[in-house]
């Protein structure tokens, strides 16, 4: 097959242009591997006039994302504008409604609206291809739903936000606070312009809502993924996490369990030794669980204009190649409504706490534990500053509910100064 | 599409019963993900009469594979009897001739026979797939291929047998001989019935070949990898690495560059602190490194039942859902015969070696360097053991040239006692 694979580009920043520098490098190289060329038929962007530092008066122009993703001169329509609302969704509805394929890098769209396109894609016979949208460079949408089609996955899990992955490593690496760190990673311009995507934990939770989907068979249920950014870690909780033998990430973990589907997007100490715990800076990994091929680690950039084009351009030339799946790897008609589940599988938790210097103090703690079926793991209490003194604890598998309990029994102790922190161990 | 996927599974065993239980196991859950049943019309094994574990009385049967792969009720043949020439290869031909798509996962085949079976399989518009003939479980050819298909790959990595690597960590971690590693791999059933193909980096060299092939668009050509095995690894190297910061790894490595196409499988050094560096018993690692997504790194079980059968069950999906790709991701008339080049590219050496115990000899060593033009990176001297001392060199970068002419030098010195030890460091 020759006849050329025609793109209608909308959203011309970081990766946009990217994707285009990719298209214009490498032209021989994509028509030998998908068997046809892939050019550009035309593009769209805010601003006509910008300096992009690319040529582009031979491609045509609409200032409407809509009116490009109906030209009838473009076979797939790239979008990579953003936001889970406004144009990017109207011009992805407009597309499928015009019979185009889809590619796009829009998380936060999909985690709102995949269903709804999946379905409509799926009724127009078009695709909705999304690798760029999770994990950067990292082919995990690939991998989960073609590499490891073959198993019944039982958990995914990941760090799947570089920024805040960069903002744990510089606390622990350079001794920052967090808001130090933060700081250097917003003057980098590594965050969101509206960072609470980022260290919420929201852009994090977008991709693994769309990777639950695929894993389990249910429908994206973003909703549903229990959320908890990184800005109350402090620096004393990484101190003593590594004191232990951990690490503190922004881990995502998807999980079905016996009571339903848990997902959750929060900070979570790793073994320092795992990959997860090994893993440094704007990397992101993602660890997939399946029943035959027990576990695989990806690793690689999550963020940037080269890997995600690459995500981007991967996803292009399997439509140039004929390849065609349903959005989430199967009908949508036949995608589940999970039932939530919220911490439903027990794990260890590590707790901070200041304890007062008093007789018997760790004796009333540990009696508060003892009495929520808690058992200790280690135990650790370093020397008195002041009236308290700083006791680390790691428990043994116990669930949250619990922990709850504990947490609400210390109140009554009068040997726990201010609130415990409790973090979750996860076991990569 | 309902129209069931009817496989004929030759060889049945680990591999092979481990596909057939997957099947046997998943049915719903792969004809959801499929689109369409997936189900076994017949065998074949040497032994029919032999107890497997599962039931198998609901299957056709064939004592010969290549009347298996002639059944006309069968649409995939699953080639799991392996060798590289043989029954595998006439039954894998005989089913190409007689219309039938083909999965195996036989390296050794692919490696000697791939071009003349790709070319087959084109001609007879059928597809050859073999996810589970590189790195077990790890979905690497589908990454390389279709997931980083928009990158021009500069670099393909990795440790890609486990039993080797198993080997190597026990000498590392238990301090045991070579010898001892080795016989402890074999009671545990981990090494081949010629266990060269494993130690000599046969098996591992054969895998190197088929990733350099899609990565570089070339054609296979396992005769021109630069073989070289683990046997002459003492725990002396071993220990003195890791005292220098590296680890000592059976590391694949294929490369394009000025000169030609450089493919090695052979001992070398990686940072301690690097993802390979890590990588402990018989996992696999493959790292895969493109001009624009950077370096992605897959880790995962390269063996076993489970990991291999979830392999063979990625590609017969694929086919199911009517995935259809060239064998090595483009036709393989467009696949160039690349020039081979050895030691093209240049790297830091470790060296080790037992210096005679007189005034200036390290003098003699370090001039000989220099003259072959080779800088010092780290250098460390030991204590003398009777009359000579263990001394280890890590260079700088340097050409596979100059170091042979360093080596020949050092025999001229009078100071250095037997052969000293060079293995190259590879920077993952």
């Amino acid at each position: 097959m020759t006849t050329p694979l025609r793109l209608g580009i909308a959203g011309l920043g970081t990766v946009g242009m990217g994707t285009v520098g990719l298209i214009q490098r490498h032209a021989a190289l994509l028509a030998a591997r998908a068997g046809r060329p892939i050019t550009i038929t035309a593009l769209s962007a805010r601003n006509r006039g910008k300096a992009r530092g690319l040529p582009l008066d031979a491609y045509g122009w609409e200032d409407d994302p809509v009116a490009l993703a109906r030209r009838p001169d473009i076979d797939v329509f790239v979008e990579l504008i953003g936001g889970h609302d406004g144009p990017a969704l109207d011009a992805c509805i407009a597309a499928l409604d015009a019979g185009k394929d889809v590619v796009t890098a829009n998380k936060a769209m999909l985690a709102h609206h995949g269903q709804a396109l999946a379905e409509q894609a799926e009724a127009a016979g078009r695709v909705i291809r999304f690798e760029a949208a999770v994990a950067g460079g990292i082919p995990v949408i690939k991998t989960l739903t073609e590499g490891l089609a073959g198993n019944e996955i039982t958990r995914v899990l990941g760090v799947m936000n570089g920024s805040c992955n960069y903002i744990l490593t510089r606390m622990e690496t350079a001794g920052l606070s967090y808001a130090e760190a933060f700081d250097e990673a917003r003057g980098l311009g590594y965050l969101e312009a509206d960072p609470n995507l980022d260290v919420g934990g929201i852009d994090a939770g977008h991709k693994l809502a769309l990777l639950a989907a695929i894993a389990f068979g249910t429908r994206v249920d973003f909703a549903n993924v229990a959320l908890e950014g990184i800005g109350s870690i402090t620096i004393e909780d990484i101190r003593a996490a590594a004191d232990m033998g951990y690490k503190v990430k922004l881990l995502g973990v998807a999980q079905m369990t016996g009571r339903g589907l848990e997902q959750r997007m929060s900070p979570c100490l790793v073994p320092a030794t795992s990959p997860l715990g090994q893993l440094q800076g704007g990397t992101n990994m993602v660890v997939l669980e399946g029943d035959s091929v027990g576990q695989i680690v990806l690793r690689g950039p999550g963020a940037g204009a080269g890997p995600t084009a690459s995500a981007v351009m991967a996803d292009v030339i399997d439509i140039a190649r004929g390849l065609r799946l349903p959005t989430f790897g199967q009908p949508a008609a036949t995608l589940r409504a999970a039932r939530p589940a919220r911490a439903a599988v027990a794990a260890p938790y590590y707790l901070r706490m200041q304890l007062v210097d008093k007789p018997g103090a760790l004796a009333k703690v540990a009696r508060v534990l003892g009495d929520s079926g808690i058992s200790i793991d280690r135990m650790r209490q370093y020397g008195h500053e002041d009236t308290t003194a700083p006791v680390l604890i790691v428990t043994h598998k116990t669930t949250r509910g619990a922990l709850d309990e504990a947490l609400a029994g210390f109140e009554g102790t009068g040997v726990v100064e201010g609130v415990p922190v409790a973090i979750r161990v996860e076991v990569g």
